[in-house]
């Protein structure tokens, strides 16, 4: 792995969609000018509220980003066979798309008195793990709730990821009790960089996100648990589909 | 799994033997008086450095507690065939052995200039997972470093475990980083309550224990990431035996 510049843009992400994306674009353009290679990008870029995925169907990955001069990477609605999908475009400095992964675990939880959100109502599940090359290091994609699932960055580190990239919206009940905890442990568990990225918090919206971002040192060498693992004593297998 | 009280014992480990047992002895039968129906001890509680099991074999896990009506658990050196293991066994309140966990992962850390640790010169790692019943819930049994490997603790949440304890000691380098982060990533990644306990703080001694303990509630019915598992996407499997 060698050293780069990984941005993460917590931009406001309102209303109205194009707002988001120029936004969004003027965003990556400064941070590939700043010398970042990987620029991460939250979640809803296209649509703030749950409900409007069902409007914006057929949206159009590839004119999202071009010739930023880094790979970026963040999650707006896709319509394909008359299923929507929460996906994660990536793209290359050339602004091709060379990755897509869909959201794999829906987020539906209910906690009483403070939030219920079934987005199994209007989405689709993907079913692909999803890893993508750069010149730096390979990195695993999840979209925000599948970064509770702690075997999907077991896998990912076990095909040689060293970083995760999660774009991701926990809200205001979620946000403060495990947002944080969720990455400290999925990287030290697995011994990879991990990087989120979450809309900026707008206490007038209908959905609060809770931002932050962390990543940790490599210290693969101090404390080998990779080399140290019992493999004899059990496994975690990945049983479909992998993109990149 | 009905409710019912756990006690954590940190009590000082020094370097005399008898005085360790039979101070852990008076504790357990403390918390047991108060209530308390599964009660959790520390790593070594026979002797405090490495390098002393060597001289310590053959010690007799039967005679360590009897008669205080909870479940204890602690560990301590065991010789078998010859060598020599870190179990931790745990007791009815019958004071009878019913189950005996050999640590699996041993700890052989190098981090340069702060702590070189190198567990397998001396030991040798069990291989066998670890459950016991207990009238509230089931338990599963992992020592220290057993701690750092996800799949363990996936492993009996998928046993239907409900608690995991984790007897330890981990040093003033790995505790302020880790110690508390790695417990509270196995409960909510499994969604089990977690304990541990470390011997108390000692400046003196050579090895220096970081102590806290943390536990988490329980919000399966909130945030039901173990029905939302993607199992046909994914396994974690063990390969391996069994105990209890």
């Amino acid at each position: 792995m060698s050293k780069f510049r990984l941005a993460v843009v917590q931009l406001q992400v309102g209303g109205v969609k194009a707002d988001n994306l120029s936004r969004a674009r003027g965003l990556v353009k400064e941070a590939a000018g700043q010398g970042s290679k990987v620029v991460l990008l939250p979640v809803r870029l296209a649509v703030t509220h749950l409900h409007a995925y069902r409007k914006k169907k057929g949206f159009i990955f590839t004119q999202l980003f071009n010739d930023a001069a880094c790979c970026s990477t963040g999650s707006i609605p896709e319509e394909d066979c008359g299923k929507l999908y929460n996906s994660c475009a990536v793209f290359n400095p050339d602004g091709e798309m060379i990755l897509k992964h869909r959201k794999i675990h829906l987020f539906d939880i209910n906690v009483p008195g403070k939030i219920r959100f079934q987005e199994s109502e209007t989405l689709s599940p993907g079913s692909s793990l999803s890893t993508f090359d750069t010149p730096f290091c390979k990195v695993g994609v999840g979209i925000c709730y599948d970064m509770r699932f702690a075997e999907l960055a077991q896998l990912y580190g076990r095909k040689g990821c060293q970083l995760l990239v999660y774009p991701g919206a926990f809200n205001m009940t979620t946000g403060p009790a495990h947002w944080e905890l969720l990455q400290r442990a999925r990287a030290v568990d697995n011994q990879v960089f991990v990087a989120t990225a979450s809309p900026a918090r707008d206490e007038a919206a209908s959905y609060v996100a809770w931002e932050n971002a962390t990543y940790l040192a490599d210290i693969r060498q101090q404390i080998p648990i990779t080399s140290q693992r019992r493999d004899d004593l059990y496994a975690v297998t990945s049983l479909q589909g992998e993109s990149g």
